[in-house]
């Protein structure tokens, strides 16, 4: 049997699964939260059988941080998504895996790429928590292939360690807020962490918060535009803090943006140990979605532009500005090269 | 990435996914149904695939038969299950998939084949649901592998053939009961505890309980009334005793009462400790739920009256008259104080 | 609405979460049991956590009381419900926890309160689980605020004297069958199919039916062993007839042959079509699971001998032993033709 084989080596992996209607909206499209989750299963797998291939402490692979992601494609129900994984470089302390999403209609026989996404997995010792274990190496094949993996590192430690500083605000309730202000469609969601979230080691798996910050992201975005709304990209996420089980986590979202054709969603999500009150209420994770929305033919529709009210608003309108700026002359830049 | 390739090649498939708690019982073996429902995704998908690459009418392939399947090793949580599918025999109107699924302990490294299993699919045409399509012919590594493949098909087809008399027995030699009458309705069902549906200290939450109860009594109210319906109170719920993991749970439902518009249905809720017996069986839990009936419009409508035999269920509705007259006074005594 | 401004304070907590399609029956209403199980979430949250605001031990807020409930509006699909928690009285051994639930249009923007509900939870400790910790106090907003509560909390007390007696009776007054017979292990379970168990044409997919197949043998089986218990093998399955979207699917199984090492249980499944009835009830599938048990350490145990009751169940006894050596001659033969 071929496909056995594959498992064997243990640098690469797929997973895929037929889209149901509990993954999508009411119109059909899959929640970008949906394809997130198995992006990260796919990663944690890999990612925690490389850094057990060599003797030692037995650890479990831990997301540190997601690279700005886009979603080239809607995926539909029915539809069957691919998700492939490799481990394309490995740092003493951390690996990157690369996904790839496909989706496929079964029907038809028609496939697209919808996602590319990158993936930093830390190792935890499982015998105790707190250390950080060593990486095993991989084989590169080309010395410029390791020479490229080692700048994406460097370039995401730095900032992994500049965003460590953006982690303290809290969203503040607004009474009876005024259609298209930031106040009417902040959101906010609580979950209790229930076992089938957790590791086997009593961790939330990334995945699982990523699906919820997608799931408060496209609330705000629904409330904000009234229409049917579908996640373009996530910006680079940073998980600072682990979540354990018997949290409660709070995910709230707020408007930051809107350009015509799409807005930006701020995420916070916060941990709250239920019965170990003393630990505290912690920010785990914070993020940037970016959403679309769409008319009925699942053509792109212009978004209604935001009221800001106060400076604070103004001033995040603006930084969110630079980040959609800076990422159109990202795509750009990437598409001439590609040319 | 090499992974993309395998997925063009029509005739093979690899599912995999980590096991969750949710997909075992409380000692930690994976559950046989999780694996064969594992089995049957790929099975469907390659299935539905391959009787798609043709022109013609689109279909779904609709599982007919699974061979003899043994479970050879357990599987356990927080272990990867590996599902390859491989289509091997086609027949003009059916297809052969076999699947091998191995387990991984991505800790260790270690894995198994814990089964291997056959599964017939008939393709269904999409257009009209009871015209079975044609299905594309394969390609055989050699002669001989369709021989051995349509001995299969053969062998399969008559006990297909035999065992289709064999299923018109039903396990209760039920009488019969007359429709309106509380036999017919009356409803239970059983649940096994799972960890999902626990707190973190393994009790399971008032919230699943009530969830279970009210499933029971719609399913109760349906049969009654063979329409949509929908739950429109609850009576008080006292919750004596607490059920734990590793309880199977019955619930069982019965209407009691019916006025013109609604009725009136008893959930029982009992607990039953699987392993430790010798705690015996205990009622948990009982209730008093009230359904409307709705057309297609969401308009209510009229409830069937029902047929009570006996003097104990004649006593039933009583009581029940007696509980909907107090709640109905009740109402209006609130919305008169209210004006 | 008022309820979002207080989540900073530990007596107040917000819930929100868009219905999904399995949260609704096939018109698309929510089900009563989904919002049920949505309060009770937000209740249990709000009581263990305000009963942990002080030292001392640990505990957990166990359910005890949910007062009778409306349900004022459906939920549709699609809406966001929000669920609002607050507690409003404290005894020194029970808080009430009140909880409003909304339902939001995010397309429309339009709000209706669906629900108001009361619930009352007793703190148990987590280091001794039968015994009831003490409640901190609350604050109240006037004194007339406490008394009102404590009326309700005495009033309360009584009715859940007054139930706890009617509790006794069981719905069928079972003739307690003996343990090991046929008549004790017997199960059987109720499922409404969801929209997840489907595929995109509305048939039930068959690793969903066989899922509820092994859950139901595996009761059984856990019934007439009390031990661990592992799915050994299936025998092959044959589907004769379709499951659609919106039928009741009733899965039956009972013993039929135990060796020293294995039991055997036939498993039935017949489908009811709820609102379609006068298609009548059917049998679509029948099969024979394989039953083994372990003990702690994962070693078989052997299985207690079968009570037979009446000829036939001798009958079906002796057709199993038949199943059971040709299966055994069969591997054995497997076995000599590999080596």
């Amino acid at each position: 049997m071929s496909g056995t084989q594959s498992q064997a080596t243990a640098s690469s992996l797929q997973i895929c699964r037929i889209m149901r209607p509990d993954d999508a909206n009411i119109v059909g499209n899959v929640h970008g939260g949906t394809i997130l989750k198995m992006i990260e299963e796919a990663g944690c797998i890999i990612g925690t059988r490389h850094c057990n291939t060599q003797p030692g402490d037995r650890c479990a692979a831990q997301l540190a941080r997601v690279e700005r992601t886009d979603f080239l494609y809607p995926m539909f129900i029915g539809e069957v998504a691919h998700v492939s994984a490799e481990i394309t470089y490995a740092s003493k302390h951390s690996v990157e895996v690369q996904v790839h999403v496909m989706s496929e209609n079964i029907l038809t026989g028609a496939t697209k790429m919808t996602n590319r996404a990158a993936l930093w997995y830390v190792p935890f010792s499982l015998e105790d928590v707190d250390n950080v274990t060593e990486v095993p190496p991989i084989k590169y094949a080309s010395p410029g292939q390791e020479e490229e993996g080692k700048k994406r590192y460097e370039a995401q430690k730095m900032e992994r360690l500049e965003t460590k500083e953006r982690n303290g605000e809290l969203l503040i309730p607004v009474s009876a807020p005024e259609p298209y202000t930031v106040g009417f469609s902040q959101s906010s969601l609580i979950h209790l962490v229930g076992p089938s979230d957790c590791t086997l080691h009593g961790f939330v798996h990334g995945g699982v918060t990523m699906k919820l910050m997608d799931e408060v992201a496209g609330i705000v975005a629904a409330r904000h535009c009234k229409t049917n709304i579908v996640t373009a990209s996530v910006d680079a996420i940073n998980f600072h803090r682990k979540i354990m089980k018997g949290c409660v986590v709070t995910v709230s979202g707020r408007a930051t943006f809107a350009s015509n054709k799409s807005m930006e969603i701020e995420v916070f999500v916060d941990a709250d140990p239920l019965i170990e009150a003393e630990k505290g209420k912690y920010r785990a994770v914070t993020a940037f979605f970016t959403y679309i929305s769409l008319d009925k033919q699942g053509k792109p529709l212009s978004i209604p532009p935001m009221k800001l009210e106060g400076d604070e608003e103004q001033r995040r309108f603006e930084d969110g500005k630079m980040r959609y700026l800076q990422n159109k002359a990202k795509r750009l830049a990437d598409k001439e090269r590609q040319q």
